[in-house]
């Protein structure tokens, strides 16, 4: 059976202007691997109802899952909410369990509940609320989209409380080798060698050592002996280049 | 006039697959915003034909630019070229002049210019080629479409030579101001301000110092003295609570 597969929608004005970098996409990417759900795309978008909405549901129709990040806090231009509910086309409204998750959470810390804070208890009809221990605000799982914070530390955090939710397949493995010699001259093998296995991924990626190219061959999948047996046919084609 | 729009498209299942982390997006973030144009959509695909046909299809038809990056090089995994002339529906073929470029650059070095690295003088009909001062193998301009190299380097090298061609707008500005309260209590003050300037946008980040929660607020735009209004504005809503 082939694994599930997985997209991202990384919503934020900020990563398109350059102001901040992205770093939720890789511990993603990472953890979706070890778990054997496939990420097979990332859409990146600016904080705009349309934009978010047509993404939304152009992934949502074509993935098992969708995550999203960023866009849930108390401010205007935080507005995932409202687009995944519209996406969905269910109605969205303050809901009692977040409310109190909320109003718990700023008693505690000595803060107003006030009408900025209560957007962030703004939850779709039907969804199922994801658990926020650093800032209380709540994440949610509406049919397959998971709607995550934006800060890295929240969005950690959540996914690590969606994923073992999740059926997974067979994670990922990978074997990687440097080979001393630059990528034209390891293509024509490579490429029989890839023919050779086509259950298995192959990629080459270019380093430098010494002023001279080199290969960096990775190959993926997850039967580990076909990976072993892959690796040793492609040593033996480069005797003496193995770095 | 509004300002020209762009797209980028990142193409490579060692980003998806969390081997890799993307250096380049964030590149041609900042550059294009210093010369005014708006990146207003990123996506990731895999190397698979489908997918990079079927992005850069909808990404070519919605923005006045597309840079893809990554796919451009000897091996059996580097399918860009072929994916770009399908989605444009034009022929593909090793081209002269990109041939002659590369055996210059093979004799210089002392390698051969074989079957595999004369892959990379395959180029659509009708394109432009991009000069490539690294190793040589060029990108391409074909529509509005510019195919650049993943190797971060050379990336950049490549945007260098294609950015100074493009018509730009007005320079994206901005300007920040970090507020020592949190986001909860800055948000309705700051909705009412940015409701006052539709022309900019303003962006709330949350921050932590001292183990209390502040907010960097970024007001972007194109019109200096609007900017500076409204940034005077905001120091004015928060005194005393200034970082």
């Amino acid at each position: 059976m082939p694994n599930p597969t997985a997209a991202m929608l990384v919503i934020g004005d900020e990563i398109l202007s350059g102001r901040t970098r992205d770093a939720n996409m890789h511990h993603l990417a990472v953890e979706l691997a070890g778990r054997g759900i496939d990420l097979r795309e990332v859409r990146i978008v600016p904080d705009d109802h349309a934009a978010i909405v047509a993404s939304l549901n152009a992934l949502r129709g074509a993935f098992d899952h969708v995550f999203t990040s960023g866009g849930i806090g108390p401010t205007h231009d935080d507005i995932t909410a409202d687009a995944v509910a519209a996406a969905f086309g269910v109605p969205i409204d303050v809901r009692a369990d977040a409310r109190e998750t909320l109003a718990a959470h700023y008693a505690r810390t000595g803060h107003e509940l006030n009408e900025a804070r209560l957007r962030m208890a703004r939850i779709p009809e039907g969804a199922k609320l994801i658990d926020n221990p650093v800032s209380a605000a709540p994440g949610f799982t509406l049919g397959n989209v998971h709607v995550l914070a934006g800060v890295p530390a929240i969005f950690q955090a959540m996914l690590a409380s969606v994923l073992p939710g999740l059926t997974g397949g067979a994670p990922l493995l990978s074997q990687s080798l440097r080979i001393l010699r630059a990528e034209g001259e390891v293509a024509t093998p490579l490429r029989a060698l890839a023919g050779e296995y086509p259950d298995l991924s192959f990629g080459s990626y270019p380093f430098i050592r010494d002023g001279a190219m080199g290969s960096q061959i990775v190959i993926r999948g997850t039967d580990s002996a076909r990976l072993d047996a892959a690796m040793m046919e492609l040593v033996r084609l480069f005797p003496g280049d193995i770095a």
